[in-house]
C-alpha cells in the first residue's frame, strides 16, 4: 500500500478546481450538441443541457480518469453523456405526470417553454444521443473498456438503477416508509448515476476490477450521504440560502432520514459514510484530493 | 458479380418463415426481461414489449445476419433491443401528450393500465436497456462492431432519426406539408430504425462497408414503401381488414402520398420503391430470399 499523506498542507482548491472543470464541461456540453434541421428538438435539448448546475457527475467522471492517470479527454465523452442523462431525468421529472414542476434552476421547465410533447421527446434524444456520443467519440480507449461504460451507464439509468428508484419513490407516496425502503429510493435515483459517473472514469483509465469496485463503494457512500445532506436542508435552510423552496419534504409528508432517524443522527450517519468514502481512497496519493474534497464538500455545503 | 437464380421456383415460404422467426424473437424476448423488484415497472416494459405485433424489426436484424453467413444467435440481443426500441417509442407516442391514444393492437395503452408517469418512466427503461442488453449479451462480434451497432442504433433513435422525425411531425399538424417534409418525417419516424434493424445484423456479420451500404439503400426504400403503403390502406381499407380505425388521415387532415400524388401513384412509386430495393439485393444467391418476399410483401399486404 502506497504511504498517503493526506495529513499534509496542501495547495489543492476545491473552488477553484471545481470552478476549472466546470467551465471544460460547459465548453464540451456546448461542442457536443449542435442546432440543425429540425431545429426545435436541439434547441429544446440545449435549453436544459446547458441551464447550469454544479456539473457534479461529469466532474467525478473526469477526476477519476485522471486520479488514475489517464488524460481526461479520453473520459470527456462519457462526462457530457453523464449530464445527458441526468438532463433527461431532470426533464422527465419535472413533467405535469410526474412531480409537475414549472421552475427549475430559476428558470422555467423544459415542457413549459416547449410542451410536454416536446419535452417528452426531448428527453428521449438526449437519452439515446448520450449511449451514441460515449460510442463515437470516444478515444484513446479499448473497446471493450467503452462497451463496459456503456452497459454499465444504461444498468445505471433504467430499470436497475434510476428509474428503478423513482418508481418506488412514487409507490411510496402517502404511504409509510421504511429505513430499507428510502435508501433504496436513494441508492437507485441518486447514487446509482454518481456510482457510474465514479465507475466510467476508472474504467476508461483501464482501472483493475479491484480498483474499480473500491471507487464504486467511495461513490455509493457520497452518493448517500449526499441525498441524507439534501433531506437535512430541507429542513434547516432558509429559502435564501438554498436558492429553492424549503420544507416541501415535511409538507408533502414524505419520508426522509431526519423523519426516521432525527436531525442530529442524520448529520452524524452522513459524516460517517463521508469518512468511509475516504478511506477507499486511501490507497492514492496526492492525485486522490479532488475526491477527497468533493466527498467533504457534500456534508459541508449549505446549499 | 455472383449470378443469381431469383427466378427460378423457391421452396421458402414466407409466411412459414416469418412465423418461426416470431416465436424465436418472442422467446428472446421473454427471457430479456425477468420480473424483479421493483415489479411495477418491469411489468410495465413487459405489458408493451409482449404484446404482439409482427416483430419485422428483429426478424430483418436476424434475416441479415444469416445472409452473410453469421450465426443469428450473434443479431439476437440486437433484434431484442430494435424491439424495445420500437415498443419505447409506441408507449411515449400513445401519451396524452402525444396521440393520446387509449388503445394499440387491441389492448388499453400502457399509460391507461400503469398511469402517465409510469408509462414515462417505462418508455425510459426500455430505452436504456436496449443499449445495456446490446453491449452486455452480444457474442460472436468483435467490440468495435458492437459499439458500431450502439451508435448506429442510437443515431437512428434520436434527435437525428426517429425523433427527428416525430419533431417535424407535430410541427406539421395542420399545416400543409411538402413532398419534401412529408419524406423527411417518414425517412427519419419509420425508415430510420428498419434501416438500423438491417445495417445492425450487416455489421454483426462482419459485413464490409460498402456491403453494409447496399443493404442500408434496400432498408430506406422498404421502409418508405411501408409507409406509403400505410397511407394507402388508411383509405383503401375497412376496418375489419386492418383491425384499426381508418380514414384518420382524412380526418385529420393529414398530409399523405394519396394526397400528393393521388392513389394510383402512390401504389406505382411504392411498387418501384420496392423493385429498388431489391436491386439491391442482386449480388446475393437463394440467402436473399427472406429479404426480397419481406420487401415483396410490404406491398402485397392488406394491413
Amino acid at each position: 500500500m502506497v504511504t498517503t499523506n493526506l495529513d499534509t498542507p496542501s495547495t489543492f482548491n476545491l473552488d477553484t478546481y471545481l470552478k476549472e472543470r466546470c467551465v471544460q464541461v460547459e465548453a464540451a456540453l456546448e461542442a457536443s450538441l449542435p442546432v440543425v434541421y429540425p431545429e426545435q428538438i436541439y434547441e429544446a435539448m440545449r435549453y436544459s443541457l446547458m441551464a447550469g448546475g454544479k456539473r457534479l457527475r461529469p466532474i467525478l467522471c473526469l477526476a477519476t480518469c485522471e486520479l488514475l492517470g489517464a488524460e481526461t479527454s479520453t473520459a470527456m465523452p462519457t462526462a457530457c453523456a453523464l449530464e445527458m442523462v441526468h438532463t433527461m431525468s431532470l426533464i422527465h421529472d419535472d413533467l405535469p405526470a410526474m412531480d409537475n414542476d414549472d421552475y427549475r434552476r430559476g428558470q422555467l421547465t423544459n415542457h413549459k417553454v416547449y410542451g410536454e410533447d416536446v419535452a417528452v421527446l426531448a428527453g428521449d434524444a438526449l437519452l439515446t444521443y448520450a449511449f451514441e456520443y460515449i460510442a463515437t467519440q470516444t478515444k484513446g480507449a479499448a473497446a471493450e473498456r467503452i462497451l463496459e461504460v456503456v452497459a454499465r451507464l444504461g444498468k445505471a439509468v433504467g430499470a436497475a438503477g434510476l428509474v428503478g428508484g423513482q418508481i418506488v419513490d412514487l409507490a411510496s407516496e402517502g404511504t409509510i416508509v421504511d429505513e430499507k425502503t428510502l435508501t433504496f429510493i436513494h441508492m437507485h435515483k441518486t447514487a446509482a448515476l454518481l456510482e457510474v459517473s465514479v465507475t466510467s472514469g476508472a474504467l476508461l483509465a483501464g482501472a483493475t476490477p479491484s480498483t474499480v469496485d473500491q471507487l464504486s463503494r467511495y461513490a455509493q457512500r457520497i452518493g448517500l450521504a449526499f441525498q441524507i445532506v439534501d433531506d437535512i436542508l430541507d429542513i434547516t435552510s432558509t429559502p435564501e440560502e438554498l436558492g429553492k423552496s424549503v420544507g416541501k419534504d415535511v409538507a408533502a409528508q414524505k419520508a426522509t432520514y431526519p423523519s426516521l432517524w432525527g436531525l442530529e443522527e442524520s448529520k452524524r450517519r452522513a459524516e460517517q459514510l463521508i469518512a468511509e468514502a475516504i478511506a477507499e481512497l486511501s490507497d492514492f496519493d496526492e492525485r486522490a484530493r479532488p475526491l477527497i474534497e468533493i466527498a467533504q464538500f457534500i456534508t459541508a455545503r449549505t446549499h
